[in-house]
């Protein structure tokens, strides 16, 4: 049997996207040995009870001794401290990757907290959902036919951007590339805000005095709106913090369109409404049909 | 065999709410002959073929006659005019009832058009996820475990009201009565407002020069939050005209809700970020956890 793509893996964050990459490449047979390291012991436990890694490590000297790749898994705000304190036991081989879903300030920490590493530190992020959180929640198969985002730094080595990219076709995804500022703009329109919208308009109807005669009105529609609104609070504190110029100018555009449509309600403007709502139908139905074909 | 329900019904528009409601009482055994009728003839000869309904009407003296129950299930901002049409023909004893997605417009055509029928005409509102339309999407299940919200006039005849009542509940769904304004304003928030939201939101990104792009990257979180955006656009410019007061005091409250999360950007709160986030996840776990049990 050949040796795998990668013979040592460091998972730091062992959630769904940590984990489900480790469990992708165990089951391409694409890793050896998957080290969890993280801030707390209980969500590690469970990981290494449900077979998602092979040992938890105390500490980073420990997790990186051998390693050949490290995948930071956590939410994007922990980002800096954790290359912090990485960084005095990293071997120069080691390739450190992540999954932040957001580039631009996760390069800025590599930056200050990486510079000795440059050549082998390879940012990505896979786009896959996440609105269920934690190692529980974990498979195998996430990432498969999904986009994964790689923004290479102009100092990487093409061989170590080379590995990253291959570790995630190992996990059945389709991987593009894109500048970080591209990326930022892009997931602020077509995730970040539709996030934010969802948590806004559930937080506004929870705190009203009929909420529970609301709420048992809302049907399927409300359902799959707010899916959205049921993810993870702290990482999507930081995903909207660490994006949020672009994220701010996104939400700008957004309450431009809400303007124009509150002055067609106001007008009475049936055709200018209808029209709207049928090139909105169509460009979604469009898109839906390719991106989910059924 | 006893009688059903409903010897004769009548339904106007058989797309997916009339189709779906005449499927639901055929399969119950609550309905003798139905009769459909409509703008155009091709969606009824396709509901006839796929046995959605047993013949065709020319015109509403051949519907009428005979006729126990109507079905209103056109988009609401023909409802005016189609009861003007009908008012001539209406036997005193035929039960008329709508699917109106508002009440207080439809309301407002009844005492306009329909006033020597008040009795018999109760107003109805199935809550069932609609954006497929057409009478091929049509199916008998469709209304089992929905709510039916049924507003009843001061003028109707309380028999009438329970014959309604208990249609809907051969369909499978729950009856619970409100009055035409609370309808209308719960329904602004949990399902008019969040249509809206849906279309603007997948207009303004549809018009971008890098629309392409954009579509190219959104995932399963967009696509959930945007499935209403798919909804059939003359219906939904009549809900947003027919209840646009309402709709307005609801998009006015969630631009306060918006204009408060851009100032957390802004502000770069992440604190207030995260307790908002925790506090709208909460709400809509609890909810989508009681609403929709796996």
């Amino acid at each position: 049997m050949s040796d795998p793509l990668i013979g040592r893996l460091v998972v730091c964050g062992v959630g769904l996207i940590g984990g489900s990459f480790a469990l992708a490449l165990h089951a391409a047979r694409a890793v050896g040995h998957v080290v969890g390291i993280g801030r707390t012991p209980a969500p590690l436990e469970r990981a290494l009870a449900l077979g998602v890694i092979d040992s938890i490590a105390p500490d980073w000297p420990t997790a990186l001794a051998g390693a050949d790749m490290v995948l930071l898994a956590t939410p994007v705000g922990q980002a800096d401290r954790i290359m912090a304190e990485m960084a005095p036991h990293l071997a120069p081989h080691t390739i450190v990757t992540d999954a932040g879903s957001t580039k631009r300030d996760v390069i800025e920490a590599i930056y200050a907290r990486l510079d000795a590493q440059l050549p082998r530190v390879v940012p990505a992020h896979p786009i896959a959902g996440a609105e269920k959180s934690g190692v529980e929640a974990a498979f195998a198969t996430l990432y498969q036919q999904r986009n994964v985002v790689v923004t290479p730094l102009p100092e990487n080595d093409p061989e170590a951007v080379s590995v990253v990219e291959a570790a995630w076709q190992a996990c059945g995804a389709t991987v593009r590339r894109m500048s970080p500022q591209e990326h930022d703009r892009v997931f602020a329109a077509v995730s970040h805000l539709p996030h934010l919208l969802a948590f806004g308009l559930v937080h506004d109807l929870a705190g009203r005095a009929n909420a529970e005669q609301l709420f048992s009105f809302a049907a399927s529609g409300f359902r799959d709106f707010t899916r959205i609104a049921g993810s993870h609070p702290e990482m999507w504190r930081d995903i909207c913090l660490s994006n949020r110029h672009a994220l701010i100018a996104e939400l700008d555009q957004y309450l431009a369109e809400l303007a124009y449509l509150r002055a067609l309600l106001i007008g009475n403007d049936g055709d200018a409404l209808e029209t709207l709502f049928a090139e909105a139908r169509e460009a979604r139905n469009l898109w839906a049909g390719k991106a989910f074909p059924t």
